[in-house]
Parts: C-alpha cells; sequence; structure tokens
C-alpha cells in the first residue's frame, strides 16, 4: 500500500493512492497515519479494508495539498556517513559503527512545499535519503530479523543542511540541521510487504533540472534493519519515528567548487518506487 | 502557580499544587498541560480559575506517582557548557555563542522514577540543570525581552548521560543522551511569574547523601531569554518545548578520579523554589 496525507498544515488527513494512481480519502476510517495507527496494527486492519472497500471511498482532488505521508514523528534520527562513495567524496573515512544523530521533530512538510532558506543563511545543501518509517516500538532487540519485522514502509526524506550552522557555529550539528521545513517527507510511504527491494534502491536528485546526486542503497553500509538493531540497543524506537538512513555521493558542499541553493532554485528528488519530491527555495 | 501531572506513565493528568502544599487534580477542567494548553493561553485561564476554584478541586492521594511536570515536549534542545565553572572543571574554553544538542523527547520521566542504566553501559552520570518549559512559538525573535514572554516556566531537569556513549561510539552526542528515562523532569513547573529570581537560582545534586553538584544560575553564560532568543534564530521554538540550560560544575567525568552511577545508587536533585527529585538507578 501507499500511505499519503493531505490537506493543509497542521489539519492533513490520511490517505491511500488506489491502484490507478489517484489519492482516495480515509479520514472516515481513521484518524491519522500517526504513532497510536501502526503502534495498534493498523496497517493490517487498513490492509483488510482496502481489499473491498477502497472503490467507496471519495478521490481527493488533485489541487489539495499533499502533506509529509505521515503524522509529525516522535523522532527523527539520522544517520551520517552511511555511504561508502559519499564517504569518500567527503575525504572521510566510514565510520566503524553507524553515527547518528537528531533533527527537530517540526521539520516535516510535504513533499512539494516550499524550503525555506534561513535568514543569514549562506550554504542551504541538499541530501537525498531513504526514510524509514518504525511500526512498533523497537528495545534491546536480539537480531536484525527482528528488526526487519518494526519497519512500517519506507519514503523519501529530505535531510536539508545548512553547512555554515551546522560546522561553523560550534557545538554539535543541531543548528544546521533543524531548521524549520528541513525536512519534506513523502510523497508516499510505501509498506514494507510492498517494498522487496529496498537493498537496491536507485536515488536521485536533481537542482533546476541538473542531475546532483545519483546512487543506490546497495552501497549503504548499513541497511535499515542493522540500523534498528542498532539503534534500539541505546533507546527505545517508537512506533512512527522517522529514520532517515544517510545519504549517497553528490552534497553540494562536497562538490568542488562547492554549491548551495539559493532562491528560486528547484530541487527534485526521487527513489525507485518511492516517487517524486520537488521544492522551491525561497527566503524565510 | 505549580503546575504538576501525577499517574501512570502515559496517562498521566494535570494538577497544581495548592497553597497548603497538596497537589489537586485539575482534570476536570484541562486535558493536559501540553502543547496547545501553553499555546492557546492556558496559564492565564487557569491563573483565573485558580482564583477562587481551587478549594473545590479533589485532593490527589499523596501515593499516587508523579509525572514528568508537563507532557512530552516536542522537543528538548539541551545547552552544552553554559556554566563557566563547570567549563573550567572540564579543562574546556567557554563557547562564544551557545553549544546545542537535542535529546529524544521520549526520555522524559517523573522526578522519583528510576533511572534505568543502559545495558552495556559504563559511565552513566548526572546533571542537574534549570529546565525552561517555552509558553507560545517563537520564530526569529526581535529581542531578548521578547524571548522572556515566551517562557512559561521553570522546573528541574535532570540531563542524565552516559560518557562512553557520548564520546566512545563515534559521531554526535546523542547516542549517550537519549537512553530511556534519561530525563526526570519536575516536581513542578514554576510559572514564570513567580520565579522573579531566575538569574541567582542555587542548583545542587548529591549522590547517595554525598554533595557532588553545587551552583547558581549567576554564573550561566547565557541566560534563559538569552537562550531562547538565539535559538529562534535557527528553528521555530513551539509551546511545550524544553530547553535544558546547562549544568553547573561537579559532574562524574570531570571529577578526579572519575565517578559513575552504579545500580542502587540515589541521586538527589534540588533547584530553589522548584523542588526536589530523587531517582534510585536500576539496570535496565
Amino acid at each position: 500500500m501507499k500511505l499519503v496525507r493531505f490537506g493543509n498544515p497542521g489539519h492533513e488527513k490520511p490517505g491511500i493512492i488506489d491502484g490507478d494512481g489517484r489519492r482516495r480519502d480515509c479520514s472516515s476510517l481513521f484518524h491519522d497515519w500517526d504513532s497510536g495507527f501502526f503502534r495498534n496494527g493498523g496497517l493490517n486492519e487498513l490492509k483488510s479494508l482496502m481489499a473491498n472497500k477502497q472503490e467507496s471511498l471519495p478521490v481527493v482532488p488533485d489541487d489539495v495539498r499533499h502533506g509529509p505521508c505521515v503524522a509529525r514523528p516522535g523522532k527523527i534520527i539520522c544517520i551520517g556517513l552511511n555511504y561508502s562513495d559519499h564517504a569518500a567524496e567527503a575525504g572521510l573515512e566510514m565510520p566503524k559503527e553507524p553515527m547518528i544523530f537528531l533533527k527537530a521533530p517540526n521539520t516535516t512538510v510535504g513533499p512539494y512545499d516550499d524550503i525555506l532558506l534561513p535568514r543569514r543563511s549562506s550554504k542551504v545543501d541538499w541530501e537525498v535519503e531513504l526514510g524509514v518509517i518504525v511500526g512498533q516500538e523497537a528495545r534491546y532487540l536480539p537480531s536484525e530479523a527482528a528488526a526487519e519485522e518494526c519497519i512500517a514502509g519506507y519514503c523519501i526524506s529530505h535531510d536539508v543542511s545548512e553547512r555554515s550552522f551546522q560546522f561553523d557555529r560550534g557545538g554539535q550539528w543541531t543548528k544546521g540541521k533543524s531548521c524549520d521545513t528541513f525536512n519534506p517527507l513523502g510523497p508516499w510511504l510505501l509498506t514494507r510487504d510492498e517494498c522487496s527491494n529496498s537493498a537496491r534502491l536507485r536515488l536521485s536528485l536533481e537542482v533546476n533540472g541538473v542531475p546532483k546526486q545519483e546512487g543506490s542503497t546497495a552501497t549503504m553500509a548499513f541497511g535499515p534493519a542493522a540500523l534498528i538493531h542498532y539503534l534500539s540497543q541505546f533507546m527505545t524506537l517508537e512506533a512512527g519515528d522517522l529514520i532517515s538512513t544517510g545519504t549517497p555521493p553528490g552534497v553540494g558542499f562536497a562538490r568542488k567548487p562547492q554549491e548551495f541553493l539559493r532562491e528560486g532554485d528547484v530541487v527534485t528528488l526521487s527513489i525507485e518506487g518511492l516517487g517524486i519530491q520537488r521544492q522551491m527555495c525561497r527566503l524565510a
């Protein structure tokens, strides 16, 4: 299944994409694609309902905004340097174990919303990433197989970053990662049962139509199940949490010369099977 | 006013502490002390209701658990090296601007709940901190005076940390800061109007009755209003967010020899006017 959310910011409703690619309104059946939905077996319930009810659900008009594909996550965990070819371009050694940081949950926006360039920013950069939504509580998992069961599904997660805030303003990376609109999410969540090839998905990103990032999840050091197993040794992952699994080569700050986003730029992201995102950059 | 929450984890109800120090149940009047409550002027409403209604509210029995004093924050922002005497003991220079990092919001627990020592941990450390709860949305604030208006109130925030996870496992500090139970919060939120001396509050922490930390918010480099003003230049702070403003000297990893928490240890924290926390350490 492909889960979507639609409507104005803060008032999104849950929907799915039907066999003909149309959005269908599920708000008469479910409150939202949120932590409680995933935790309480909502995906199974939705699946059995959709087997025969799908055609009776209202079609969402095309001009209704696409929201983030899941409700605001309880936490967003990002993985640094998880692609061997990205580590090479950054001139850094691959970490021996996953490198993690947090992003503020209120950074999530819809896949076609604008990216706001923060005031006094100069180095806003792109990072296409495979997003993984956690489907059930995970704490001290015994194996990667158990971790695999905790995956609700996959989506595109744009880990937008401001490099001068991230690297030149002291301390941890938080300042450059948690600015408003810095995490476009969607357009849809593809449930795990329908994504058999998560270990070899092509990812790409263009700026104004020019290819910038190109990669495959095949060059990931730590795949989704390995990450969830690892993270669960440190903290409890909750249903609805988002894990952004790192970015392939081609980010702006690693290019020679460096390149960053400017007002009016359009960024287009795609991951095989997970759709396309497109954002226009404008001043905050 | 002093706001509290009581009841079992995940099912806490809102209350206040009356003039005689008893907890009163406010759940017939308010849903929770959460983001919506603060954002929608709940504190003013509560204040006028309490002027005459307080005595009619049910007293909460003493044996009912004390929860975190506010609902789970949307984000927890922590400030590193914010006390000049703590920077000195750690052998580090004071940062030129606030050093920030995030802590996962599901770390919050009640002020008397157990601290769980994570599996494979060896260096669990204490940090008494002044917690500030944001009372309204803050984005690109023009001044510290405007930031002051965004403070709902103050509470004790225990920024528990695992130093080997934080420093020896690669990458950012997240792994050592976001373990379960690593943010006891409360016992109460003292509203800003009743805390005139936030710039000179005494803080202290004992382990098994032995004094370990002792300090005053007077040696903070950046006070609460300066921090909120600063943070609002990078990201939107939302009502209900928690800012942990840094710790005074005496943490375990800066002691010679280093000291860390072990099973059965009891940690007691106090801040002038904000009550006392007490946690027992046990194995996760």
